[in-house]
This record gives structure tokens, C-alpha cells and sequence, in this order.
């Protein structure tokens, strides 16, 4: 186990060895896919793999029960059948075993019986000090050291490796539920809270808030054990990293549906979210923007100020970007003399903002310097905080083209950036969005993500400065 | 052209030959793309190519001026520079061409010399009688007989023929600017009005209204000619097929740089939004939301009413699927006992809405006839009028297994659907879209575009029906 890292979830993410319990049988067994699973995206650790009537898989020494392994186990991950689950749970705390993720199923959301099973493995916990993540969800994926303790197959062989965390209540944030190869989100942990008999939305905040390679926390809830706990956990975690909320329950029949999905009720939306808002939290509307917004925050500065520059080569979208833009709380940066000139010098029509570089292109054999003079332009500006620009893209060949501008541009970058493409070619678009996010850059094929994405880096900024909360910017904030 | 179509605009749509006027140098000349893309989507009709130094293109006959080509022409498309085209259009005229497109920007848009140029346009038409889409327009397309006007190289090669006509005023909305091809955007017609100096928003519709390929009209306006007017004719329109509008310029800002964009004011964007809902149109707020909601008219009956079933492979989607219903008026309906009971029979935890069949999947070996059952029970149930239904896809293989459920579940159907995927390969997920596209059944990657097409379907219908727009479903209903 990393020994240098705090927090008291650790030994859930950065285990040393696993113990992974469950049917080895080759092909479907859940246990053996997450085998597969953890081999195919090269966990760093040891796995142990628990079975007592099978005796090698994949190469791999097979155990009867844990306590017939000699070497320490960091974590357990649980899934057999669910009236089997608090025998192994007790065996696992026999062992010594400080944490386990139990991803079976069958348990608090299916009603009474399953409740008194979940109620077992709590009482597990509080007598021997295990801690348990789950039941009922796909655990924990860590692309620092590989660890991914889904039990379905993944289509896929890469993640790439970045700095968000992206948390939840459901198995739908999970590399079985996501393209996360080819949307190029940029992770560092995954982790489905499931039931939360345990470990719950406090104790992964305080883990992430002091994992370094996390800078942004994205997360999904449906329901907070102790509501003044979490908000307060929320604000010291916003103090340093931003926190952006999905929170369905927003309408009373969705309440409702909440409650019947995790076994528990949540509480008034909005009561939670005056409090969220308070505590500096972001509100996310859709799972499209709980996937991409955080991207902005990656590898970027925040934004000193809200004041934005446009570069579209539509105008019609330019317009459109200008609603979005103001609609979320941030203004079009009025140009300063320097840039008006420095624009009209590659031409007149190029001197306000939103900058429209859609009529000069078809007039010039070579499209691209002015292009990359017109980013450059609107970054130097010091009445401009940040910025979104357009490209274009048909049949793919102007990838390299374009990473050469943004390999000189984002050199001498000191303000967030955000890429919007269109295109003729689905394909050669989302190939573009991950050559960028693979350089920091976030990227998105819809105009009003790209905005949003800085408003929401915006607002952050000001929370961040502790700036008084009730002043325009924050006010008029909105993410939907 | 033919003969059977009404509406002042048939020679724009469905000329029987068309003169080509601009540059023909092979590969980049304008006047040659537009031929080639007109080659490339096989476009029915007859082309005289024009141009005084070129003898032969595409194996085509070129002819030095219109007037020198004995035929008749029913459609002149204009792509010289702007200050040739006063006299081309002249030309068109004498010869007696009754439509004519200006491709050629330089006019309104950019300053008072072009708005000089542009009322020469303006003059001519009025004289003679020639009817001008433009200027600064991509033209117009027709999925009907290949007819292509845009003078951008289009990489794609084919475009669903459907029954969507998407109108703008910008050259986004145009096959340069969108992957038709992937997106299988079901297209009827496509419109860029431009700087509407003679036909505008009044004449598409009404052409549009009687166009028996067009069963949905999506358009996006920044300004309109003639609010009283344009009003009105909306209303005429929705009585029989739904007009659903993007107008940029909702924010003092955007109006502004709408008004510099188009080279005309916007109105108070209040005044538009009240009178547009009064009329029946159907606001939208994205982009995405412009080219997507459509769909869901196209090959569906319109619902009974607002009550939707949600069928659902992970709990945390149902969830949020039930706020997104209820926030755009839809109500999440209560089965009836009959469907209780059908599906119990297929198991308890699928008894209520939203129908998680996420648990399930996993203990069958064959969980497909189930999920076909799940959706032939909420489909038939007398308190359901819409249904949204989600597949999950991993290396594309299951897509044979989806069309054959969807083949036979087609055939029983009565309700509209929208379908939400989901999965782990983008590629295998858009091809899935595509696949379900052509079968007619609008599908999504956003689950909440699947609802929110749905709601905007149920607003529709009783706007038709003429209830009351005062109650509930209208009064709730918003598209963001």
C-alpha cells in the first residue's frame, strides 16, 4: 500500500494485493471477469483469487477462502451470492482485512429480506473496524494503479489517466456503463457508492479532497446519510477543489423514485439545494454535463474574472454561443484597443467579439496562422478571462495541423481555454476531441458545453476568492 | 419540375434544371464544388454549368452566360463575386429564370456597399418577378431529388431521406457544417434563408406546410421581416405539423450580435417567445436539441396524452429520468393491473415505473425475450402514451438482436417511443442509432433529449388537439 497518501479510505483504492471472491467460471463467472478485468488494465497489485472449487485462473494460484492466504490481503472484493455475503465478510475481518467492497446485489433496495442481510454486514464493520463499500455496485476503478473491481466485461482496454474523480450512487459511472476510451474523460478514481451501509458520500469526499491526483470531484447522489455532515464536508472540500453535484430527486415523483432505487429517502431538493449553493458546490442538470464539465478543470487555471472571448467560424452560432454565454454568468469581454488592432491587422471584420473568422477562411489560401494569431490575440487580451474557440473539421487531415497551433498556442497560455468541433465526420470529430483532451485541452462537439464548461470555471473561481456570493456573477449562474 | 407541388417556392426545391454560375476550376472553384456535390448526391435534374472560360466540366457542356443556353432553367445558383452578381441576376431575369440563389456573401452582412448591392438584388426581383433565396447562403437541399447548393466540399456521401425540413439562417445548418451521414438526421429539405433579401421565413413556411415530404419543420431565426405575419403563418402551420423554433437573441447581448450578424434588428425576444407559444411553436434552447427533438415526429403517431413508461437498465438513469419527465410536463404513468401483472409474471421488481430491468438482465441466460415483453407490456397498457426505452450496447454484436425485436415490436406499436443507448464502444452505440433511425424509432445517447422529444410530441399533440393551453401539460412543458 502507498504509504505516503492519508485518508482513511486508502487501502479501497491503492490496495497492494486483492482478494477477489466470487464464481471463477471462465468466461461469465463474475468473479473471473474481475480478473479479467483488473489483468487487462494492468493492476499494479497481487490478486488473490477466492474459490473453493477451482484452483488456478488465469495463471493465478486459486485460494479456498481467504484465511488459507498467507500474505496480507489490502481489500476483498465481494461477489457471491448475497445470503453467503456477511460469512465472508466475517471471515474476511477473521483475516484482518481492513476494507471490502461488496458488489453483490440483493440487498437494502430489494426490500426487507435484503435489508436484514445488509444489516449483518454493518455490524461487522462497527465490531471489527471493516469497512465496506457497497453493497449492490461496481466498486471502485483507480487509474493510477489499475484497479477495477467491476464484475462485467469491458469492452475496452484504456482509460485515460487524468484528474477527475467521477463518484455516484449507480453502476451507470462505471467502465461497463461508460465509452470512457472514447470519450477521453480524463480519471483518476470511479467509485459507486451503491447502498452506502458504510462508507458514504463524506468519507470518499475526505479521501478525494486529499488524493493529488484528483483535482476536480464530480458526483452523482440520490440521498446523504447526514446532511449538515456532508455540507460542511462539501465546503472544506470546495475551499480547494471544486465539487460538481448531480443530484436527481429534483421533482417529487423523483423523490420518490429515488427512494425505491436505494432503500432510503432523500431529503427536500430544495432545502439541499440552498445548502449545496451555500456550501460552494456546483449543481449539474444532465449526465452529459456531469461527463463533461469537469474536463475544464483539469489541466487549466481558473478564470481571474467572467468575461469571456468568442471564435466561431458560424455566426449564427456565435449568436447562439452569446445567449448561452451571458445566460450563465459570463460577459463578452469588450476587446481592448491593442486587440481591436491587432485583429484588424488580419482583418477589419475580425475586430469584435464574438470573432467571427467564418468570412476570411474561404478567402485565403492558407487559413491557419490567422487562425492561430486570432487565439493568441483574444488570450493576451487583459479584459478577456477565458476562452472558447471553434474548429472545423471534415475529413480528419487537419488533426495534425491543428495540434501543431495548439502545441505553440498552449505554450504561452495563462487563461482556460475551451474547444468547440463541428464537422462532417462524426468519427474524425470525437478522434479530434481526444487528441485534445490528451494535450489538457477540453473539447466538446456542443457549443453550449464548451461555454458552460467555463462558466462553471468561472463561478468556481469566485467561490474559490471567497467573493461575496451574492454579486452578479453568482447570481445569475446557472448550469442548464 | 414537378407539377403536382404548390407553393411559390417549387423551383427553389424541385427545379428540373438548374444553371450553375461561378468558378469551375477543378478542385477548388466554387461553381465546381457545387456541381460535384450535385453529382455526388445524384441530383435528378438537368445542370448547365456557366462560365466564360471554361468549355467542359464533369463531361458536362459549359455555357458562357444563361442566355446562351436554349433550355429552359428553373433555378440560377450564384456563387461569383459580389459585385457581378447585380448584373448575373439581371441576366437571369431576361432569360426568364424564375429562382435564382446568391450563394455569394459580401452583401448586407459587411457594411453599406454590400446593402448597395444587395437592393440591386432586391430591385431586380421586384421588376421581373425572379424570386432570390440569399444572399450569403448555402442554399438549399432536397433528399427527394439530390438537389445540393452548397458550394463546400461535402465529405459524406449520402443523407437519410426523411421528413425533417431544417431551416436557418446560417450556413451551420448546412452539409458542410454537420455529419448528416452518421447522424442519420431523417431530411426531407434543408434551408439557408441567408440575408433574406427577398424570400424569408413566411414564404419556407408556407412552402414547407405543403410539401408532402416535410412532416416536421425545425427552424432556426435570428430575425424576422414581418413579426405579425410570421406569427400568423406559424399558427396556419402547426394546426397540421409542428414548428419547433431556435432563436438566438433571448439576451440583450445576443440580440446584438445577431443584429450584426444578419445585418438586421431582432425584436424584444419576450414579445417573439410569448407570441411564438401563443401561435403553438415549440421553443428550443440548443443545438443539440435542434437537430435531435425533431426526430421524434417523423415516423410516429402523435400521444394520446402525457403519460410516459420508462424502461430503464440502471436505477440511477430511472431516477433522473423521472425528474426530466416531470420538469417538461410528461407524467410518469401508474400501470394498470393488467401490465402490474404482466410483467410480475416476468418478475416482481419489475412491477412499477420506471421498469428497472437492470437487476434481471444479469440472472438470465436470455434476458432479450424479456426486455421484448417489458415493452409489449407498457406499450399496450390503456394508462400509458409514450414510452422511452433504453438499450445497452457493448461491442455492437448485439445489434442484429435489437432490430428483430424492434421489427416485431414495430409492428404492434401505437404509442411513440424514444429509445436511450447506452454503452461502452461509441462507434458500436452511433451505429445502433443509426440502424434504429432507419427503422423510423428516434433514438439518443443523451437520455434526457429521449424524454425531453417525447414531452415536446405530447405538448404538440394537444396543442393540435386544441385543449386548453392554460392547463397543466402546456403550462409545465419547457424544452431545457
Amino acid at each position: 500500500m502507498n504509504s505516503n497518501a492519508g485518508g482513511d479510505l486508502r487501502a479501497f483504492f491503492e490496495p497492494g494485493s486483492v482478494a477477489v471472491i466470487g464464481s471463477l467460471r471462465e468466461g461469465g463467472g463474475l468473479g473471473y471477469t474481475v480478473v479479467k478485468n483488473m489483468r487487462q488494465f494492468n493492476f499494479t497489485g497481487r490478486i488473490y483469487p477466492i474459490n473453493p472449487s477451482v484452483n488456478e485462473t488465469f495463471g493465478l494460484k486459486v485460494y479456498p477462502d481467504v484465511g488459507a492466504v498467507q500474505d496480507q490481503i489490502d481489500l476483498a472484493i465481494v461477489i457471491t451470492p448475497r445470503q453467503t455475503v456477511p460469512g465472508i465478510i466475517d471471515q474476511c475481518a477473521q483475516k484482518g482485512i481492513k476494507a471490502a467492497i461488496v458488489v453483490s446485489d440483493g440487498f437494502a433496495e430489494t426490500g426487507e429480506s435484503g435489508a436484514r442481510l445488509q444489516r449483518e454486514l454493518v455490524e461487522t464493520s462497527h465490531r471489527t473496524g471493516l469497512r465496506i463499500v457497497g453493497p449492490n455496485t461496481v466498486g471502485i476503478l483507480n487509474t493510477d494503479n489499475g484497479l477495477v473491481t467491476n464484475p462485467y466485461f469491458i469492452s475496452y482496454d484504456k482509460i485515460l489517466k487524468g484528474n477527475v474523480a467521477y463518484c455516484s450512487q449507480s453502476g451507470i459511472v462505471g467502465a461497463q456503463g461508460q465509452p470512457l476510451k472514447d470519450q477521453a474523460y480524463p480519471i483518476s478514481k470511479m467509485c459507486d457508492l451503491g447502498n452506502k451501509c458504510d462508507v458514504n458520500e463524506v468519507d470518499l469526499l475526505n479521501y478525494l479532497s486529499q488524493d493529488p491526483q484528483t483535482r476536480v470531484i464530480a458526483m452523482h447522489i440520490e440521498d446523504v446519510k447526514d446532511g449538515h455532515k456532508f455540507i460542511n464536508t462539501v465546503r472544506r472540500v470546495v475551499a480547494h477543489k471544486p465539487v460538481l453535484i448531480l443530484k436527481p430527486g429534483r421533482t417529487e415523483r423523483g423523490a420518490k423514485a429515488s427512494a425505491s432505487h436505494t432503500g432510503s429517502l432523500a431529503g427536500s431538493d430544495r432545502i439541499y439545494d440552498a445548502a449545496l449553493r451555500q456550501a460552494g458546490a456546483i449543481r449539474l442538470n444532465t449526465w452529459r454535463e456531469f461527463w463533461e464539465i469537469p474536463r475544464v478543470f483539469v489541466n487549466q487555471p481558473l478564470p481571474k474574472g467572467n468575461r469571456i472571448a468568442i471564435i466561431t467560424i458560424t455566426g449564427g452560432v456565435g449568436v447562439a454561443s452569446v445567449d448561452t454565454a451571458e445566460e450563465c454568468g459570463l460577459a463578452v469581454a469588450d476587446f481592448s484597443p491593442v486587440t481591436v488592432n491587432r485583429l484588424s491587422r488580419l482583418s477589419p471584420q475580425l475586430a469584435s467579439n464574438p470573432v467571427d473568422v467564418g468570412p476570411i477562411i474561404p478567402t485565403l489560401d492558407n487559413p491557419w496562422p490567422v487562425l492561430e494569431e486570432t487565439i493568441a490575440a483574444v488570450l493576451d487580451d487583459p479584459n478577456v478571462d477565458c476562452v472558447t474557440a471553434t474548429l472545423y473539421i471534415s475529413s480528419g487531415e487537419e488533426i495534425p495541423v491543428y495540434m501543431d497551433i495548439f502545441d505553440r498556442v498552449m505554450k504561452k497560455v495563462t487563461k482556460p481555454m475551451s474547444i468547440w468541433i463541428y464537422g462532417t465526420e462524426l468519427a474524425a470529430m470525437e478522434e479530434l476531441l481526444r487528441k485534445l483532451q490528451e494535450r489538457g485541452l477540453p473539447a466538446y462537439l456542443d457549443i453550449e458545453l464548451a461555454i458552460k464548461s467555463l462558466a462553471t470555471a468561472a463561478h468556481y473561481s469566485r467561490v474559490k476568492c471567497g467573493l461575496n456570493h451574492g454579486d452578479l456573477g453568482i447570481s445569475k449562474f446557472r448550469v442548464s
